[in-house]
């Protein structure tokens, strides 16, 4: 599994991934999710990726051998837009899956990736796409200024709760850690090392790119200091006893007979091996 | 969707469920998912069911029909164990799924039901079980005292931090109201009303069985102090500007060739319409 999630604020932009990967449990390595490219000066650009490893890292190599070898087509140096990244990117995508198609289907493989472009081209504004296995794309928005791919469930409550365009770089790498240690805390294939980089509106480089290993000890700090905060802020909530609803329901529950085949849940819960 | 969950600590018990239920987003219901039977004075059990709402009435039904009919073989009524509640249950899931089978398969519905059921028989001690839709079960630890069906993962941090066999009754009914309110926030297929059911170990009836709608005080009060709570505990962490490690890796990535089919993510991002 993978998380990674990506924050636009106003002052520029916060990436951050696991580095965790797994074909079944019984393999589990450790690659990097995050790829930078600054192929001029005047532009640069953040990849993050989930999904098939393989694909990810074939779109990678293309992406890169596209800027090394030019052919008028579009690329990274030349794209005016950064949807215009996005579009290159998820095209190539599509054609690396396309190519392994009949493979994968006959293997039963999942052969897609799942990616996160964010970046800037000079003139343009900063901005964040991700990038659907099926090529195409959705940029964030001011509502809402994250997006994450793989593993999003356990990490988003945080950044619904907290997240917004006005906060720090600092504060969106501070957050996109606690997001991370969320994932990681409820699914074990998310791990560490986490790679952190933040990007200054304007400034065609990396302010920090950063990685966290297992026994760093400001992510022990960060850890402890939110997994004790939120303990505190629980001890501190309304009291249940002096605030129930005097809405005492003591009979046994008579179902209707009703037939609608309302769908309570999408999947049944996987079972515990 | 559904969420629910269920503790079992020291004390007794908590149940805790929303009650929306939908067939698609423009059918949209509201139905009890909490389900009492105390159907003699030395036992008790409350059944939470997440899955088809038709497979789940019919097993509701047929339980108490058990109940009212016996006919020698097992039910509420006569079971010795809480686990054999469970096979019980599990039993009748099995053959309602089953009677249906042919018909959910041409029509592609899926039929499952999953199931949690806690409780006590008289001098048994309490305990709580998940009824997978295979009708066989785990139970809760005191490693693990929670158990949850249906969209559980938003919900699963709050637990993971949280929860031990020592919180009271009213401190597991207070976690179980921050569960189901972090799941509804981010998934909006889950809603209230909630209800909240609380038992106290030997007691053999409910302490309370309480119904908290949208607009209940309780509720709002709660919601807001965890949020503000926890955008507080997030300003007071470490500081990510005066902690970055000093690997600083600001070079291309050039990715390995490796051709290993490791999987980073096991589905595809589903597509926002």
């Amino acid at each position: 599994m993978t998380y990674c999630v990506g924050l636009c604020l106003d002052e520029g932009l916060v990436f951050a991934s696991d580095s965790r990967t797994n074909a079944g449990v019984d393999y589990v390595t450790t690659y990097s999710k995050m790829h930078l490219f600054n192929p001029s000066p005047d532009r640069l650009f953040v990849i993050l990726s989930a999904g098939n490893l393989a694909t990810t890292q074939e779109v990678i190599n293309h992406i890169q051998r596209d800027i090394d070898y030019p052919t008028g087509a579009p690329n990274l140096t030349n794209v005016k837009y950064l949807f215009e990244a996005a579009e290159y990117v998820g095209k190539i995508s599509q054609q690396v899956q396309q190519e392994h198609s009949q493979a994968f289907a006959k293997s039963g493989i999942s052969g897609t990736t799942t990616l996160l472009i964010g970046g800037q081209i000079s003139g343009q504004p900063h901005g964040l796409i991700m990038i659907y296995p099926q090529g195409n794309y959705i940029s964030s928005s001011p509502q809402t200024p994250y997006l994450q791919i793989g593993e999003s469930k356990y990490g988003k409550p945080a950044l619904d709760r907290i997240s917004h365009t006005g906060l720090s770089l600092h504060e969106g790498a501070r957050l996109a850690l606690v997001s991370l240690d969320a994932t990681t805390r409820s699914n074990i294939t998310v791990g560490p090392p986490f790679e952190v980089a933040t990007y200054a509106k304007d400034s065609m480089q990396l302010s920090c790119r950063c990685s966290f290993d297992e026994a760093d000890s400001y992510l022990i700090n960060l850890r402890e200091a939110w997994n004790s905060g939120i303990n505190n802020v629980f001890q501190g909530l309304p009291d249940f006893e002096s605030n129930q609803p005097q809405v005492i329901l003591s009979s046994a529950t008579t179902p209707a007979q009703a037939q609608a085949q309302a769908d309570q849940m999408v999947k049944p819960q996987r079972q515990i091996t």
